[in-house]
């Protein structure tokens, strides 16, 4: 019963290792960093979809971070080699949502989610063009 | 009807003007610095409150972000003046949430929420003192 | 005999506190935020002299360095309240040199020197308009 | 007739790609990335001869940046995959010297150098150990 724009979407999975700048005094990655690994995870997955986001950018499609939240299990330290597991959970005709999974090896230190609004170069709400949410769909 | 652990706690306001290091490549500051300012925020209001952040640790009492989440509602440029509007929601033995407005001048840029829980040196869960309790929930 | 273009020109101070995203595991703050506070110094020194940087940049020039120095002589904890001294020691018709002396009460913490290159819109060099020049040289 | 402390040392090549967090209103990677990256280069170093950082800092030895300067030759793009060559240029008994080439493809983007003295862990000088000093002469 479920439409195609709500089905779990693609898959991507990167990683980053984490930086000394992103350490804070509690000797862990500071909080802020897991939405910039976020965005990392999900321009990933946009260029392994065929739809790198500085072409998109290029092309006068550009996505917007709308609401963001994210939940943290456990700290990651200095050098640790974190995952980014990518999904897109749904896609609107201007809008996409990206659930995360945040792994230190077996471990699970942050799941998060975030909504992208497109706009175009005035900053102004657009439509998403339909060879972008249909990657993001699964449907290419 | 309400308990005093759940009612509206005190209110702090500080600002911070958008650094150019902080703007992307959009024109407008990245989404990850709002998690900066709203930090910002509390730590400003845990110091009026008399319990500056930098003490509190220094005593054995860290706190560390388990959940966060922001709403985007527009762009701000670099130079604006932020302010951040800090309401202390919720306050348990272990744990404490922040809401947060964003504002520049009339205009509310962001709404968020962090749940804070406080650790040890050792990173273990520990009580968050009374005098701390007291004075974020306005009671003290 | 030296040139008005080389003489030390206006003073600016502005003040930042050591935020927690600024520390890292060494419990100081990283060592390239003192890039980021520099840059907060040059343009509250502009702002002061009437030329804000983001109406330069709607005007159509565009400040890049080209070269940039830090020499460190202290950490700097969270919370410090940290003053950035910024002083225009050059101005040609391409570029500026600022050196920059911050401090933490009375100890110099850290002594630094950008090299500025004025750019237009598309990144081509282009020359300081002479009114900026003049405010620069303090002869405005 | 230099000594063996002032020889070239061992080279190392490690690669990242620019985050949209690290650019700014230029549409550029803000210069003080620069020195994030270059940190990335010498950590990679230290790892691929032995000894990584991480492991330095729980056996006592704390490296904090002393000087740090950076030429910028040309802007980096978002997007782009910067290469650091990391070379250890100097090594006394308290403190490293590191040359930087950072490349995008065959364009040299920008270089610099770093010197960084050895702390233990109240911040006080120490000797850098025998091991990691030959290590980084690369007569190891």
């Amino acid at each position: 019963m479920s439409s195609a724009a709500t089905l779990a979407g693609p898959v991507g999975r990167t990683r980053v290792r984490v930086r000394y700048a992103e350490t804070d005094q509690q000797g862990v990655a500071y909080h802020a960093e897991f939405l910039v690994w976020m965005e990392i995870g999900r321009t990933a997955l946009l260029r392994e979809l065929g739809f790198p986001y500085d072409r998109l950018e290029t092309e006068g499609l550009f996505f917007a971070v709308s609401e963001a939240s994210c939940r943290y299990l456990g700290g990651v330290r200095y050098e640790e080699e974190v995952e980014i597991v990518t999904r897109c959970r749904k896609v609107q005709s201007r809008a996409v949502v990206f659930d995360y999974e945040i792994r230190v090896g077996d471990r699970v230190v942050a799941t998060g989610s975030t909504t992208l609004i497109a706009l175009d170069a005035d900053r102004r709400p657009r439509r998403i063009p339909d060879p972008v949410t249909r990657a993001l769909r699964g449907s290419a």
